[in-house]
């Protein structure tokens, strides 16, 4: 059903209304996405107090639509009205996202939104003196205000409180599913990294030490996202402390990067990790535009689209291929020449080490593992908030091998908890899963494509996901999504097949 | 009375409810300030439709709360109460907001709004074929809307509908106030400029004809902006095509420059005249933020700040004092060196031309008065939109002594009538006059002012500004603050005493 179709005065009309209203409420979301994009790359230092006005006052605008009695109400109609698959899908969202906003006490969302506000500056302050007890009471806050919000947004039989809040970020996926991954991918990941540290022959990275103004390093990355396809009269490039990617319609995305002198790999690879954001925001169908329809299905499907393009292009012999006389032309032509083997090579350098944005795609999942087991003990109160940093480093001495040496570098780098986001890390982890399982199933539909990649025609790629993936919205959930683009339901081993065989080429095993 | 002294059971309670209702509007609305502003200087091209949308909807949330029944109410109770002067200023302005809201049906709105969107498309068509025809019927029903906004409005006893317009940009302005100001102008400035030009001896303007980088002249406008008091943790500078101030709070103001090769004094002229929007906007009292007390007065009074700092200042003998040297740089150091005399010479040429935004400080208040004439005489049925084209050039004959070669550089050339702004125009004149007498009562209070000024000390004046005039914010009205300040009413006298003494010793007379 094309939604322009709907008449307003006839059956359809209450479906019709309950779209006025959830696009009415993506204009202000989208709206508050910008002002949050502009707070971390243009806004004045000073802005901050009455920007967190602002936000606060569309955020409630927005949840006061979700939560009444109006849109109750037109939900019911039109639930009542014969309804298209396509129809059933934003009836199925926009009840799910009616009920969890409902379901919240306005008090304890109140409650908090201030303390995750008052959290992140603790946190902060706690990191930069590595001192876990000043943080500590306010995780325990946190923890004791998740759980509530937990039992107030329920979960399935057999589930628990975890379940409930990673609903926010992965809709349908429970603590029980993810933990037979986690276990998949441990015991690998480990022999992986060992057979590759012991028997393997360690890239040499020194090619890439040099410093290179940020500058050149922007041009190269402006040249890399045009080249991957991302259109820059739908979106924007700009520079932020932390990278990260904004959509307030398909028609402007926005990403932004950041680039080191002493680091030129870093910014690059930040660049096409968000452009993999970019062009799934890019490529949303228009005619769903402001409905559950048009949007994306889950952070982990988001983050596969990522991965993908970061890891499985950006890290592989063919991009190299391409992109080697640019980055020698970058580094101020060095001789003898980089050769795209060598780049390639130190590209995939795996260096187990504590801080996890840092980590080489073999560790990456480890750091994710101790951090799920750790909130899932916190949560389960099998774990006091004061054993969390013996926790965290046993959990580091196990999975990576690694004593780590402070808080600082433990179990206080990751800003995730001081903003309530209990249940998000495994969306990572989820990324590099689907992103291994689809890039798979390029591979298999397209047997061009390496020579595409090494070419740097990159469109045969970004086509086939924007037919796959991208123009699909939310039609299918992640798991669905996942049976119809890879034959086969969620699982490690694709990511297994990939990184062994990338890896112990590099390492010449 | 502060504003959080209120009680919020106690008698004051539907004042306090009332601010709280004012505060929320001027959140929605300085979020589609901030929507506005990323639209002229960082939107992609192809954001715009999803931004109308966005700003659509935070305009008819604004005009709801403003024009509903709970704002009614607590307006009623509130003026029941008794209340102190700063309250009654609150109470008054909220009143004629909500009046002015409520008078209008949305129906016409509306149509306004969809009007203006499309006519400015067609205008712009228009303007660049130069073709008076194509936009002659938008003009026809812009004018036909606005009168009819007009009667919904109302207008005091013995008034017409040009004021009831006018009251947006300027509160209590009226037509029968404003001829007089412009009969007193159009002889005098008329004079003076045939005695510049034909007893005068002109400056020559080839020192400043070399290309400047653009970067450069933007160096050198930030530095300026600093020098003059601009703060820039609470405020920005961008570029746009049209130069303009936006502020959604004092402490996130922004204002945009353009800068040319070929015309090194525009682009730091501009700057100046944005700083002075800018430093009114960051001196607005922050206790009274969000309410009409911490607002700025009207956009005459706007205007004044801007075009003293443009003009008052740095159109000075006693700013090149200072300025010339950091220009001299910027202009590669030509031989022999650049004098202040010379560069304040060439900065006050005057040269009679066809484009208001062009115009020196002699002809353009008779831009301006041509417009105004035009403008009364369409919206009281005097003058056929088909004559505009006739009735302008012969204006321009009058008062500027000039053929108009064509309507693109004629009647086409500013977009305010195809945005249905009439009334707006006479601000800018408004802004020269209310300049001129505030920059005398300057120089009065301040003995010290041109030696600060040739030294680079800008904050003796900005001070005595932002005490005077920037920290009222409405507490008065536009006449009131004028004798305050100045001593007395508004009057042509003080502007035709700046600019002709300023310009016969330019002109060596």
């Amino acid at each position: 059903m094309q939604n322009d179709e709907l008449e307003p005065n006839g059956p359809d009309a209450p479906y019709a209304h309950l779209l006025a209203m959830a696009r009415e409420v993506q204009l202000l979301q989208s709206s508050a996405a910008l002002l949050s994009w502009d707070q971390e790359t243009f806004m004045p230092p000073e802005g901050a107090a009455h920007r967190a006005k602002q936000l606060a006052l569309l955020a409630r605008l927005a949840h006061e639509r979700v939560a009444g009695a109006e849109f109750a109400g037109l939900l019911d109609e039109a639930a009542a009205a014969p309804t298209d698959p396509a129809a059933a899908v934003n009836l199925r969202e926009l009840r799910r996202l009616h009920e969890r906003a409902v379901r919240v006490p306005p008090g304890l969302v109140a409650e908090l939104a201030e303390t995750t506000s008052l959290a992140q500056g603790e946190w902060a302050a706690a990191r930069a003196a590595s001192d876990f007890a000043r943080f500590a009471p306010w995780l325990e806050k946190l923890l004791q205000l998740s759980r509530r919000r937990a039992e107030c947004l329920g979960w399935p039989a057999g589930g628990e409180a975890w379940d409930a809040l990673a609903e926010d970020f992965e809709p349908g996926m429970t603590a029980q599913q993810i933990a037979p991954l986690f276990a998949s991918l441990r015991g690998p990941l480990g022999e992986l990294v060992r057979e590759l540290r012991e028997r393997g022959q360690e890239p040499d990275t020194a090619l890439l030490a040099p410093a290179v103004p940020v500058a050149a390093q922007e041009r190269l990355a402006r040249l890399v996202a045009e080249q991957l396809g991302f259109d820059f009269a739908r979106g924007r490039m700009d520079l932020s402390t932390h990278p990260f990617t904004t959509s307030t319609c398909s028609r402007d995305v926005r990403f932004t990067s950041r680039f080191r002198a002493d680091h030129v790999l870093d910014g690059l690879g930040s660049t096409m990790h968000e452009v993999g954001h970019g062009l799934y925001e890019q490529g949303l169908p228009p005619t769903h535009e402001g409905t559950p329809l048009g949007e994306t299905v889950s952070l982990g499907i988001h983050e596969s689209q990522s991965r993908l393009w970061e890891n499985h292009v950006g890290r592989s012999r063919e991009f190299w291929e391409w992109c080697t006389p640019h980055l020698q032309r970058v580094l101020g032509n060095p001789t003898p020449p980089l050769t795209a083997e060598a780049v390639w090579r130190a590209a995939n350098v795996v260096r187990p080490d504590f801080i996890r944005v840092e980590a080489d795609e073999a560790t990456y999942n480890l750091h994710i593992a101790v951090r799920f087991e750790l909130e899932l003990a916190l949560l389960r109160g099998d774990l006091e908030v004061a054993g969390l940093p013996a926790a965290w480093n046993a959990g580091y001495r196990e999975h990576l091998g690694l004593e780590v040496p402070d808080d600082r570098r433990g179990c206080l780098q990751d800003v995730h908890w001081s903003c309530g986001m209990f249940g998000y890390f495994p969306t990572y982890t989820l990324g590099n899963l689907y992103g291994a399982q689809i890039f798979e199933a390029a591979t298999r539909a397209l047997p061009g494509l390496p020579d595409a990649i090494a070419g740097g025609r990159f469109a045969l790629l970004r086509d086939w996901l924007g037919e796959q993936v991208h123009a699909q919205g939310s039609r299918f959930t992640a798991a669905e999504l996942c049976e119809r683009v890879c034959g086969g339901p969620l699982g490690a081993d694709a990511y297994l097949r990939y990184l062994g065989t990338k890896l112990r080429a590099v390492y010449r095993l």
